[in-house]
């Protein structure tokens, strides 16, 4: 299904785990449309995950970083401005990670250590990743930054905890630096507020799959599968989307403008 | 630019008047990404406007219908089905005109049968023209609709009248019918919230190039041109969006979410 | 627990129809807080309703009018101003009724001499009331104007039908004229946006009382009572809220907010 | 103009600085309505600001308290529960301050150890307060908590920088501990986004006074003053929103729902 929508363009993913990520599909998508591309995720990921075999299908390179260290930030960029010998057209940002609820700590009950290095990990990443970009002028104009977030930024999932908080912040960085660079650089920031999707880290959460599934019921066209948000994220690298900025996407079937659904009350009864 | 995107797909557009119509300009691109074409619009724009020498360029048939009236939407998606030898993929609603405002009367002196007829017209016949694919079953599963609005719909512009209410209008009829084409047809419903565009309807509304440089202004893009609206309509069209429904996407430049921009401060001092 | 909110103030509701209307406990309670009361609804409802006794309990006149026609309205205002030695200083709309809901047709089915009869009663009704309040320039400046709403005009709740639309349409007019009457009069414009409610009305829709008791789950505080939803409105016409305009308040237990309540969950396993 | 709303009701007031500070004035407002209150703010502000008179004339004790130190908290609530003689009924956070404004930092080079030093102080004590009024069980069934925020958190205004992302942390603090105060304490938790306001706090920002002047011309009621913003946290606090949630209240004269204000053109002009 490949249209050439990304022909010539050079885009840096990051967060591919293994091949249940999202950032995984879009890194697949974003090369069968014709773009280069640089896989980067922190040094733990890549112990554990598969993106050695990701890289070897895109031939792509792999640079590690610690999207919390501006060091690194920096670093990843001059050596992707290397490799692709000059800036870059698109990026991804695809990270997020609750240390309380890795901990089981209930919402009432948050250690603040924990919430503070969650928002570093989660959300203050997506600013460190664009003031580097800025800094280091890593982007072409009329490029396109990405980053995933969930529809908790706007209503309660209890389960959700400080990931509520972490999204609300990330969906925050975008529409401000987005500001910043539109008026200079032409470039466009936005978040895809994807629904729920069974990926590793996801299907950890407590309760992940009983609230898939009330998702699913919820929404029109049911849960968004990852294919279908890689497809969506390669418009939105492509030269078809340049004046939408500082938007927060649904890419939900539906579930964000659902007040009730039948399907749920038929299944209470 | 072309990538195939719609290639094979049967769409109808409604609404193209003259070159500087968006909808004119969506023809184009669906017609160069592969897309088959009927073109729709009302008697008196068929008369008025050029639309037959895009129909010409296009290869495409032009039915004529009064987007209120319940039997001209009947005989175009019958024809339509006939011409494609088959159901729609896609359909743009880009039809909109308030007769209190052509009228000269104040929004604190507005004529009722005007404002119902308004209504008729640019958001009602929206309700009728998914009314009647739904009945003729005239859209194939995973088919996109879509309609062309405005941000009045969420926030005031005096000067915008009662079409701030026909574009609410329009836009609650996009969630409400999305919910029932995604159910049953897998179908989506989607509006476009498009900047403020210099077509021969829209350059007619008084104070409109005051207003259209202070959106510009305000845009950290700039105001989104009416050719990176068909660009974008194409992608909506594309099987790429195939989970976006329900929505309305702001296409401006950023204006949507900007609170103030210092370029308006500037110009004050 | 009166306290004197409303001591000298004139106040019009729209809409009691018996013990159990949300007018009727607002008109209640604005008396309890020292106000003049005229209370106004459609003939129909004189005959069919209690609103008799209501009058009788506050002293209050009943004006008899259609909120749909014109002539009314200025009769209903004019004579206010007699009945008042003056100008009012708050004014509550609550009327709804859709006539497709009521025939039984279905969203996909709808009839539009009924959709656009029901525009007329739930919402283009508020728009000739403000206009009339305008002309006549019948309401004292810093006054207040309210209506009664519903979230259906943000999301999709299927059986709602065109009463999603009506209500978008009163919420859009309520922004729009909360404008013109804010910058030359200080009036105020709002809506709230009210938990499902049972009322005589409310609770003849389609399967009201199993989406009530979806609405009282998913929202933290349960549903809003009526009895609270006139004190919120009493909250309105005071002094103490004067800077709130062209707002949509939610009065819904937090209802709105919710992406998901892990009591609705529970009821499913 | 004092109506008895907080009799017998006991409340706790973080933020108070000087007689400009929004929270001072809240003080003395729920005082004349009959709450008993605390005063509460960092031990730099009773160095620097006049707190000890706020407190002499409300007859109100002060207790110092760093609200990023969950220490400081619990004392704070303890001994409030102490002078109180019981739990308390209210409580207002009014605390907000930005590291990298004030050491002249912009957003596309920010540090981020200030970044989430600001985050802490402006955002995460709110949490802080609610997980110690949670576990100290410091609030009463049906009690009220607010905090102060900003329309920074949805638009971007360039000039407030890192307090943007405050904000939206604040809020969705709001929402999050809302839910759970909700269900089991019938406590409401809400912000409220309140006009651009005179504080000592306030007009030291850079370009504060322009962009007063603009956020003044856009609101059709103008910027809502500090002493309109007392009155309607009064109403917050009294038994008469008792089923408003989880909601951001826009307290701005109107100038969150406002596209385009004619009053601004002319000034272009």
């Amino acid at each position: 299904m490949a249209n050439n929508l990304l022909q010539g363009k050079k885009g840096i993913i990051f967060g591919a785990l293994d091949e249940k990520s999202i950032a995984w599909k879009v890194a697949e998508r974003c090369h069968e449309e014709g773009a280069q591309i640089v896989l980067t995720n922190a040094p733990v990921a890549l112990r554990f995950g598969q993106i050695n075999e990701l890289a070897a299908k895109l031939n792509a390179e792999i640079i590690m970083a610690d999207a919390t260290s501006v060091e690194d930030m920096e670093n990843l960029f001059k050596r992707s401005m290397e490799i692709f010998g000059g800036k870059a057209d698109f990026v991804l940002h695809s990270i997020g990670m609750s240390l309380n609820v890795r901990k089981g700590r209930s919402y009432t009950d948050l250690n603040y250590d924990f919430m503070l290095k969650t928002f570093d990990i989660s959300a203050v990443s997506f600013h460190k990743m664009m003031q580097t970009i800025w800094k280091l002028d890593a982007i072409n104009d009329w490029g396109s930054i990405l980053a995933l977030t969930y529809i908790a930024a706007q209503r309660v999932f209890p389960d959700y905890s400080e990931m509520a908080e972490s999204k609300a912040l990330l969906e925050s960085f975008g529409r401000s630096f987005g500001y910043h660079f539109g008026t200079t650089k032409k470039v466009r920031v936005n978040t895809i507020s994807q629904s729920p999707t069974m990926t590793t880290a996801g299907s950890g959460v407590k309760g992940f799959s009983d609230f898939f599934g009330y998702a699913d019921k919820m929404s029109p066209l049911g849960n968004a599968p990852a294919e279908a948000c890689a497809d969506y994220c390669v418009t939105m690298f492509s030269d078809l989307t340049r004046f939408v900025t500082m938007q927060n996407l649904f890419h939900d079937g539906g579930f964000s403008n659902m007040g009730m659904s039948p399907a749920l009350i038929e299944v209470q009864e």
